[in-house]
Parts: C-alpha cells; structure tokens; sequence
C-alpha cells in the first residue's frame, strides 16, 4: 500500500550477554561437519506503519522498542526506515 | 578476527503463513496507542564463518539452512555474506 511505510527493527542482544540458542545451533552446524566460529541469533522485527516524516516515524519506532519490543537491560536495537 | 566473516541470515515466514506472534505483538502495540497495520517477527542469524571464496561461503551457508536453519516448508531465508 502506497500510504503505509516498511520499518525494519533489528534487536540484538548486547555482546556481554550470552546466546544459549546462539550456542546449541553453532554446536549442531559443528555436529554436521560445518566450520563456524560463532552463532548469534537474533530478532527482526518488519512493521508496516502509516507513511509520513522519516525522523517522526523513526521517534515513534524508537519508542516503541523502548516501551515494549526490546528488553533496554540485554539488547540494542537498530531502526531502518525503509525508503 | 581477520580470518572470519560474518554471514547474515534471514528467515522470513512465508508470506501465506501467519505470524501469531507478530499478530500478539501488533495488537500490543495497538492497545499502547501506536498505529501498526502490520508486525512480522523474523529470526536474523549472525554467523563467524571461516574466511574464503564468497560463492563458496554463500554455498555452504545454503546448506547449512536447508538442513538445520530454516524450515523448508514455511520459511525462506536471504543470506548477506559481509564485505
């Protein structure tokens, strides 16, 4: 739809804070005969908003991971306005 | 490490599966005050490969996601070999 806008958000845990998932599939790629030195897994989150100003978009996406989609103590979040 | 790349992956539900936790996630949002016409929630695998060849890298993470990362039958996945 041309009146709604793409937000990419991806949430990551911060590099201190171990990634138990992260781990057991790096140990299972291993398992099948697979190099990998490191596994992290994280989560995206594609949201589909009303179109309007980048910067007002991004704010309210902002506040939105602040309020409820990522955990402030454990993870970073990245927002991409899509274009 | 500059033996290593890093490897992006990304696995979406297919656009016919429903998402119930994108679903949970958007009404959340709604009852909060955000307007969201949409919410998908994907999983971002950031992997330490060896460094090498691209395609090769490209090729072995293939396989990696159809025998473990991905669900053939729900799921598709994009891979982003870093520069």
């Amino acid at each position: 739809m041309a009146d709604t806008r793409t937000v990419t958000v991806t949430i990551r845990r911060r590099p201190s804070i171990s990634d138990p998932q992260g781990a057991t599939v790096a140990r299972a790629l291993r398992d099948l005969g697979h190099e990998v030195t490191d596994v992290r897994i994280d989560k995206t989150i594609e949201l589909q908003v009303p179109d309007g100003d980048v910067e007002t978009i991004r704010a309210r996406v902002a506040e939105m991971c602040d309020r409820l989609l990522a955990n402030p103590v454990m993870e970073d979040y990245e927002i991409l306005v899509s274009s």
